[in-house]
């Protein structure tokens, strides 16, 4: 059966329950007028963000599209894909624009609702994150319907490039268009990184350090920075990368299709899952719900909702491959349960390591009793060690989805199911990263009650909310980080059979010296854009630093509060100094695989990608979960443990947090991108190098 | 020309130059008898340390002894092996046995030296680390000959076994016997790595917090375990390290000749650059010594040693190729120049990095102004920059080690070219362990001087000697981690060897899925183990910190100085504790490849090590250079910048300094060993993985 025509339809769910929930959150009260101002303020400094964004990455795109074009006129690639490359990192762009709208209205009504119940406030948090969990599936979805759809007319009319036929011309061309979402990614999750943790010092270290204001004061001129890059790291920066991640699943996967010779059936099943994904997460929306106000009924609740829809996928999934590849390919379902097992329990692993409910982080804690060098020998040692669970998971889940697919009979047949474990693992994203985006949506719920001086019971259900969102980001990243490898891991071999496609047959020998360097740069490779980006985050807190002193000295009455601080200034010189700092880890991975393909080999290119797979996931999983645990080790101390608040220990563990702040915020997460942005160059200039290697 | 006869000569040359040495350095005077005793405290200590290490480690090479007994009874290892494995690891013992011994017993020396002239001084500790230097490639080389000859001699007169050639047969037994060496000195740093740091932090925290006592406070029981050390590490774990380094190097270089085809010719080639090494180093000794006294002409004179050296090996191995393979096969010595370069800029990049005289040291010395979470950020992202060079230096070496020996044409050559880059790189290890070595005796002979109370200008002299061996400390680590990464990749080229002669052929191609996973688990395990060994200095600190308030408690008159402490106790309690804490790494390392081939078959076990060689190369290096940055940070601040000592930066400069002592001297140096025992371990077991793996 052709079920492509559910691909639009399921867009068009997740689009329209978006919707319906975005008029949802408006009809709620926004809260006082001094709520509202606040808010104001910090969709005030997000659109500053995005007009300043906008301009620069622009001026990227442009300059790769005309590369593209100029090649694509040179007949290196198919005319469509500098358009797709422009579509790609447009949708990217929108998912993180309205990520961040949509959360920036919510936080007041967030507030608001807690002072009706606990249940309220998180409808209204989580149906925010909701709507950008579902934009981000549904324009995927969108995107992929439109591209196949014109791409799949065209090819019935003209002629195919030489070496392809329609199917593969069709998905090669598609897998090119993921490179757009994740160049538009790399910047959204590096500036947005940056920017976050540099607002987040500088905020700190002048306005209360040197002013002595306190915490989220509206006369210092950083604190919407700083609320801003909660907004613009964790909603806009997460959503680009999962919009990136969830289209390049799906595009690598349609490509290995078309390799192992599946047909249309086998091409349109990915999209299809993700359908099941779509309907499973709005059903799985209507279990996210507490009654009892407890920390543990939450995630509880929260957890329901993950669950139920991952049930329903399995269920779903198993209908669609039914009912298009039919019963012989029953294995190929395995796959995708594989990856939806991965995916779920990365998430347990996740919390088990950075969530001070279990020992490693609490252990972790009492080590900031001997001080700062301690607690960062133990948050380092903690996140290597809470590499094993993910790594271990990742590879069952390549073994499940490549056996089970029967990848011994049929090689080709096995990748399409390590593709559809990417794909399955990413089903769910609908409704894991509504529970992720909710996160910061709490955050300045609170920051926004504390503000407007609401009632103190008003505040407890907003930290109750928050500490939530802290799990939840970071099983989020843990999510991310996964997922990564599983999609990199499609792309490399899409990467091999578009190279292959192109009538260069790749013998990928481990031991081949040029392979082994390959691998050894790749290796490299995560070491040294983490490396730039931690120094980008110091140097640009240094220049918030310098401009909030510049208004505390030019603006006499600002710290009486008589006059207002001028917020998008300071948020505009920290989005160009994170712009800037950007450019270069942007070109790392953009040069990078042209150069070593150039000067060793097309061959050499596959190993870069893979090196730079192994390293960058372990190195990111050991930075997320070290930053993480840091983060909740000092919340346990503040809770009165180990001396609590103020004390010695406390000092150190805030050592610690700081390290962590980069760490989890910044390099780590941003590595994922930087794996498939290698993955997809690769990819869009394998014709490029092919033809101008040093190496043959 | 057979030109075998030469290594034996040159072992002898090497041993007689050393004896030669001890004697010198004997006749010395030691010094006043309170100078004596101090250094037989020390002395003391350390014979406490090798009666318990010896101990342990009896235990587990005998039951690897007995399993090996066993696999060969069945025939999956030629009777031989066990034996060398025993060997091999009896040698590596040795080496650090006599390092240690004459580092102990020169410190007082080179005290005394220091009263009469720097390079009185200069002379006494570079002769002792030259004493292990020496030792350490002529008993390699004698053990090398006797293997060789003894295997030579029996084959000529029995069958060998099935599928091998004479040649093979006794390459391939050879390489079995490098595993005793790397068993041992695994052992060797790990546990010297976890007992060193460990020490190092329990003499601090009791003996100059808790009890107020002088740094190297002879009422201190734990000063001495402290002490002791700086040589159990430093001198032992380093020593052992390089022994296997270096056999390990020249083994798997000879099980490539015969695979290359190049007969028994080929075999001997890269046991006679050792020996050119070996005479180079004789020479380049003499050429150390300074009268100036100052720093700068210090290091100067160090370098002209090494430097030299690598001009007269370039000379002789040029002879050597010449005489015995012949004029076409003059690229092959290219191989050899390429392992020479590449050694001698590890150790110009390391010395960049580390070193406060260039900038990057410096500006992170400023990072301290602001608290030492900058520190740490800072230190981090020196470490994963400095990675950059050393990745490079080693992919052009290989690059142009395997492309000067004809690759292209001979593929098997190439390889063997590779091998020599390692032999080459490691030929100077003579005169480079000279210098590193002497770093500890030069520490030692300070704290001797102070405590002593020599005259200020001695101290002065000492404190000199012992920058200068900070310096090289950190190089000395540069250039094991770099030749470890050369030397793996032979190792792990011999292992597919050694399968292929075993009748298996092997495909590796990276992409299978098992390999794919070989690489994940292999990538990951690096950072496990570095998770262990920092866990483990925490642990084994506090156990040392319990022994410490003990004594004081329970010996009242210890205090006043009136009754002496338990050193020993203290020494073994944390030999003890470090020697457990071993345990689990070592075992890792042995049962890891093991695993990994039984169920997932005799390929993954290479895609196994080339991950863990990957990962661990880069992490090794990051950890190396961010500890040595830290604590070169440090003594900047001490001398007066940015606040001096006492300052805010200094106590944040303290806490980078802590981090970084188990990150260069425990963690990093142990993930060299890590990675060659790994290989080790896979081609030992290689035929046992055949026969019983889950995938054939």
């Amino acid at each position: 059966m052709n079920l492509f025509w559910l691909v639009p339809v399921g867009s068009m769910i997740a689009l329209g329950f978006s919707f319906y929930l975005i008029i949802w959150i408006f009809r709620k009260d926004p809260g006082s007028e001094e709520m509202l101002k606040i808010s104001g303020f910090v969709s005030t400094g997000a659109k500053a963000y995005l007009k300043q964004q906008y301009k620069v990455v622009s001026i990227f795109f442009l300059i790769l599209f005309l590369i593209l074009l100029f090649m694509a006129y040179k007949g290196f690639l198919v005319i469509f894909v500098p358009f797709a490359f422009l579509t790609g990192g447009f949708w990217s762009a929108l998912c993180g624009w309205i990520g961040m709208w949509i959360a920036t209205n919510s936080s007041s009504r967030t507030a608001q609702g807690c002072r009706e119940s606990l249940n309220q406030g998180l409808r209204v948090a989580f149906s925010s994150g909701t709507v950008m969990g579902l934009m981000v599936v549904g324009l995927g979805l969108l995107d992929l319907a439109i591209w196949y759809f014109i791409l799949n007319w065209w090819y019935s009319f003209h002629s195919v490039p030489a070496g392809f036929d329609k199917l593969s011309a069709i998905t090669s061309t598609m897998l090119c268009f993921g490179m757009g979402a994740s160049a538009y990614a790399l910047f959204a999750r590096v500036g947005g990184g940056i920017y976050t943790k540099a607002a987040d010092v500088g905020a700190d270290l002048v306005g209360k350090v040197e002013e002595g204001l306190p915490e989220d004061d509206p006369r210092n001129p950083a604190v919407i920075a700083d609320q801003v890059g909660d907004n613009v790291g964790d909603v806009a920066g997460m959503g680009a990368d999962l919009y990136e991640s969830y289209v390049d699943s799906i595009v690598a996967t349609m490509a290995l299709a078309a390799g192992a010779g599946l047909g249309i059936k086998g091409v349109t099943v990915p999209m299809l899952i993700a359908v099941c994904g779509v309907i499973a997460s709005v059903l799985g929306f209507f279990f996210v719900k507490t009654r009892r106000e407890t920390q543990k009924d939450l995630i509880l609740s929260l957890r329901r909702g993950v669950y139920s829809a991952s049930l329903l996928i399995a269920i779903f999934s198993y209908l669609v491959v039914v009912n298009t590849l039919g019963r012989n390919y029953l294995g190929v379902w395995g796959s995708v349960i594989a990856g939806l097992i991965v995916g779920v329990f990365l998430g347990v692993s996740t919390e088990y390591f950075t969530s001070y409910s279990f020992s490693p982080t609490r252990q972790l804690s009492q080590t900031a009793l001997t001080g700062p060098a301690t607690v960062i020998i133990g948050g380092l040692s903690l996140g290597m060690f809470s590499t094993l669970v993910p790594v271990v998971l990742v590879c069952l889940g390549v073994l499940m989805s490549f056996y089970l697919a029967e990848g011994r009979v049929n090689y080709n047949l096995g990748l399409y199911g390590v593709g559809l474990a990417a794909v399955g693992l990413l089903s769910t994203l609908g409704i894991t990263l509504a529970s992720d985006a909710y996160g910061p949506v709490a955050d300045n719920a609170g920051g926004n009650a504390q503000m407007a001086g609401l009632p103190s019971e008003v505040r407890k259900r907003t930290d109750q909310l928050d500490a939530l969102g802290n799990t939840t980001a970071a099983t989020g990243k843990g999510f991310a980080i996964g997922s990564a490898s599983l999609t990199a891991l499609a792309l490399i071999v899409a990467y091999k059979e578009r190279v292959e496609l192109l009538g260069k047959p790749l013998e990928l020998s481990l031991l081949n010296p040029r392979l082994l360097v390959g691998l050894f740069i790749g290796g490299m490779c995560p070491f040294i854009f983490s490396s730039s980006l931690l120094k980008s985050v110091g140097r640009t807190a240094s220049k918030i630093i310098e401009e909030v002193r510049r208004q505390f000295r030019e603006v006499p009455l600002l710290k009486e509060g008589k006059s207002s601080a001028d917020y998008e200034s300071c948020v505009r010189i920290t989005l160009k100094a994170a712009q800037k700092e950007m450019v270069l880890p942007a070109l790392l991975a953009i040069l990078l695989p042209v150069i070593v393909g150039l000067l060793l080999g097309i061959e050499a290119v596959a190993s870069l990608l893979v090196g730079a797979l192994v390293s960058g996931f372990v190195l990111a999983l050991m930075m997320a979960n070290s930053g993480g645990a840091w983060d909740n080790a000092k919340k346990f101390i503040e809770e009165g443990n180990f001396g609590g608040k103020g004390s010695l220990a406390h000092k150190a563990s805030v050592v610690g947090d700081t390290v962590g702040d980069p760490f989890k915020d910044t390099a780590g997460p941003s590595l994922n991108i930087l794996i498939k942005l290698m993955s997809m160059v690769s990819i869009v200039f394998s014709g490029f190098i092919i033809k101008f290697s040093l190496f043959k």
